[in-house]
C-alpha cells in the first residue's frame, strides 16, 4: 500500500476523564513519529463543533522537539492533566443520508487543511460521529482515514476489553470508598452511609467500590448496580440485616438504579431534563435512599455523591490505565498510517496473566452499543458483585503515577 | 524534678482527619522512647467514652519492637491511615463542680491502670475535655499529667499557628478544585459550578480553594466564607459579572455562609438537628446557591459537595502536615515527661522563612475559643481571600507523601 500523505486532525469529545489527555498524548506521539505520512498535526478545539468553526491548534509546533521526535516531558505533563485539554463538545452529527450539506461542508474543510487522518477520542456518542463520517466518506472521492479512540470512565463501550479512563476512575472510587469506610468506622452509633457513584446504565464504576474485598480489606456491605431491578423494600431489608452485624453500614449505589418498571430510584428528585442524545439527567439517587432509610429505620444516615472527581481526579491515576491510554492513542495513529480506517482502536486481553494488545475493529457494530455488567458478575441476591467481576477490574487499577507537583499542587498543562 | 513513672493513655476524639493517626504515631513514638517515665502505653477505644467502659488496647505491645524503640514501619503505615484508628467519640464531659461522681469514677479507673500520662488528640470539644480534667485534677491527690494534642481540618483552634490535619485537607481541596476547574473548562456553554466546602464557622478550608491563584494558576472566581455576611443578591450579581468574562464560572463556598442576621444560606434545606455540643447540623448550602442561580440567571448550573473526603483523603496527604502532625504528638509526650500538664501542644511559626516550633500552652483560654479568618485576609468586597491569607496557608500543603500501596490501593492500618 502506498503511503497516504497529509495532515492529521485529532479531537476529544464527550465527558472528561482523568486519562483522556494520556490518549491524546499517545495520538500526538504516534503522529509526530510517523513524519513520512503525517506532515502536521492539528487539534480541534471543542471537538467537531470547534473544527467546523475552524478553531484549531497546531499540536506539531507545540509537541515536536525535532522532526519525528515528540517532547516526552510535555507529553508526560499532558498525560497527568485531567479533562479534555483540547476542550470537548456533545454535538451529535446528522445522518449522512439526511444532511448532505453538513458533510460536504466538513469535507471542504478537510480539503482546506489537507486533513488525511482523523482521530476522535471519545465514548459511545463520539464513536457515532466516527461511524457517520466513515459512512459518508465511502461515497466521496476524498481519501481520509478515520479512527475512533475509546475513552470513557463508564467502561460501557462495546468491542474492547475495557476503556481507557475506566481504570483511573475505578482506582479513585475504590480508594475513596476505602477511606470513607475508615471514616465511618470511628463512631459506635449505628449509622448508614450511602455512596452514590456514576453510571447511568452500566454498573462498572459502582462495582469498583468492591475491589478491596478481593484482597481481604473492608468493602461496602452492599453494591447496587443498574443492571438489576432495584427494590426499595429489599434495600431496606438488606440495610436492617447489615445493622445487626455491625453499626457502620456502607452502601455503594449506582446513580442509575431503577425498579422493574424502569423508574429510577432517584426520579422523585429529578428535573426530567434530557441531554442532546436523549439521555435522562440523573441526580439524587443517594439522597432518595437516604430519605428511605431515615423513614423506615430512623437511624443516623447520610449520603455522599462522589461526583465529578470520579472523572477528573488525575492526582490518583492508575499507572496501568495511563500506560494503556497512551498506548491505544499511539496504536490508532500507527494503524491509520498502515491503512486502517473506519475503525475503533480496541484493547484485547490475553488469557491467563493480564496482558493487553491493541487491535483496530470495524466501527460499525461498536457505535451505540452499550456493554453492561453481565448478570454472571452480580450475586444472586442482586446486592453485590462476584469475584469474577472484581478479578476483571483489579488489573486495571494497578500502579501509581509519579506525577509532577509544584508548590504542593499537581501540575496541569493548559492550552 | 523527679520523674513521674507510670502508664500513659492516649485517645482520639471528634471528627476524623487524614493526619490524626500521624499525631497518634507521634504520641506512640514519644511514649515508647521515654521508657524511664512511661512504662506502658494504652490506647482508649472511642475516646473517653470507651475508656470509661474500659475498652483499651495495648499500644506498647503493638508498636514497640524492643525496649525504648518504636517500629518505624508500623508508625508509617499508621500515619498514612485516615480517620481515628482508635475510634472516636463526641462525649462532652460534665462540669467538674456539677458531677463529682463522674470524675471520681474516672480517677478510680486511672488508678486501676496506673495512668500517669493522659494524651487527648482532638479539636475544640476535645480541648474542653482536657481543660475539665485538668481542673478536676487540681483538687485531687492523684498525680497525672494531661496534655491536649490538636487536630482539626477546620484550623479553628486558638493558641496555635495552625492545626495538624488542616494542611492535608487544604491540599486535597486545592488540588480537587483545580481538577474541577479543568473539568468545567471543556465546554463552551455558559455554566456555573458551585463547590461546597466544609467549615461551619471558620472559612480556612474554603479559603484553601484559592491557593492556585497565588502561583498564577486557575482558581475559583469567587470564594465566600462564613466570616463575612452573605447576601444572595450580591452573590447573583457577582456570578452575572463573572459570566461576562468567561463561560465557566466556578464558586467556592463554605457550608456555613449566613446572612447578616445569622440565617444560613442553606437553612431552607436543613433538618434543624443539632449535635451534642449544640452545633447546628448543616447541609445543602451549595444546593441553595444552585437553585438561586437557576432561578435568577437560568444558565446551566450544578453544585458539588466535597463532602467527607475533605477529612479522610489520606491518599493526598500534605508531607509538611504529616511531619508536623507526628512532631506535635512526639513533642506532647516529651513535654509531659518533662513535667508539663494542663496544656495543649501548640505550633508556633517563626518570622521569615517558614519554620515551626512546638510549645506547650496552658489549656485554659484555648478550649472553646474559635479562631476565624481575620477580616484582613478577606477582600473588601467579601467575595475572595487576599494574598496574605494564601501566603499563610501555602507552606502547609507542601510536599507529597510516598504512601504505601498494595494491589493498587493505599494501605490502611486497622486495629
Amino acid at each position: 500500500m502506498s503511503i497516504l500523505k497529509g495532515a492529521a486532525l485529532v479531537g476529544q469529545s464527550g465527558g472528561p476523564t482523568a486519562a483522556i489527555n494520556a490518549t491524546l498524548a499517545g495520538v500526538i506521539k504516534g503522529c509526530i513519529e510517523n513524519p513520512d505520512a503525517i506532515t502536521k498535526l492539528y487539534g480541534m478545539r471543542n471537538g467537531i463543533e470547534g473544527f467546523i468553526a475552524e478553531r484549531t491548534i497546531d499540536l506539531s509546533e507545540m509537541f515536536e522537539c525535532e522532526k519525528g521526535v515528540a517532547d516526552e516531558e510535555k507529553l508526560c505533563l499532558l498525560s497527568q492533566t485531567p479533562a479534555a485539554a483540547l476542550g470537548s463538545c456533545r454535538k451529535k452529527l446528522p445522518k449522512p443520508a439526511e444532511d448532505k450539506a453538513f458533510f460536504d461542508n466538513l469535507i471542504k474543510l478537510f480539503k482546506k487543511y489537507d486533513i488525511r487522518y482523523f482521530f476522535y477520542i471519545g465514548g459511545n456518542d463520539s464513536m457515532d460521529t466516527v461511524a457517520k463520517l466513515t459512512e459518508y466518506l465511502k461515497g466521496c472521492d476524498y481519501e481520509m482515514r478515520v479512527m475512533g479512540v475509546p475513552k470513557t470512565i463508564d467502561n460501557d463501550l462495546a468491542g474492547t476489553d475495557h476503556t481507557p479512563g475506566f481504570g483511573s476512575a475505578a482506582k479513585y472510587i475504590a480508594a475513596t470508598v476505602s477511606e470513607i469506610i475508615r471514616d465511618c468506622a470511628v463512631y459506635t452509633v449505628p449509622a448508614v452511609t450511602i455512596v452514590e457513584i456514576m453510571g447511568r446504565d452500566a454498573g462498572w464504576l459502582t462495582a469498583s467500590a468492591g475491589l478491596p474485598a478481593l484482597v481481604g480489606r473492608p468493602a461496602p456491605d452492599y453494591i447496587y448496580l443498574p443492571e438489576v431491578a432495584f427494590s426499595m423494600d429489599k434495600f431496606i431489608e438488606d440495610v436492617k440485616k447489615a445493622l445487626t452485624v455491625h453499626p457502620n453500614v456502607v452502601i455503594a449505589v449506582s446513580e442509575g438504579v431503577r425498579d422493574e418498571n424502569g423508574k429510577y430510584a432517584g426520579e422523585s428528585a429529578q428535573s426530567g431534563v434530557t441531554d442532546a442524545f436523549g439521555h435522562k439527567y440523573l441526580s439524587g439517587t443517594g439522597k432518595a435512599l437516604e430519605m428511605a432509610v431515615k423513614a423506615a429505620i430512623g437511624c443516623k444516615v447520610r449520603s455522599v455523591e462522589l461526583n465529578i472527581s470520579q472523572r477528573c481526579a488525575a492526582h490518583l491515576q492508575s499507572a496501568a490505565d495511563i500506560l494503556e491510554s497512551r498506548g491505544v492513542g499511539a496504536a490508532a495513529a500507527a494503524a491509520a498510517v498502515s491503512g486502517k480506517t473506519g475503525c475503533m482502536m480496541a484493547m484485547e486481553r490475553a488469557e491467563g496473566e493480564y496482558k493487553i494488545t491493541f487491535a483496530a475493529k470495524e466501527i460499525a457494530g461498536i457505535a451505540n452499543a452499550v456493554r453492561s455488567v453481565p448478570r454472571s458478575m452480580i450475586n444472586e441476591e442482586g446486592n453485590n458483585v462476584t469475584d469474577e467481576c472484581l478479578n476483571y477490574i483489579m488489573p486495571l487499577i494497578q500502579g501509581e503515577c509519579e506525577n509532577k507537583y509544584e508548590n504542593g499542587l499537581p501540575v496541569h498543562m493548559v492550552f
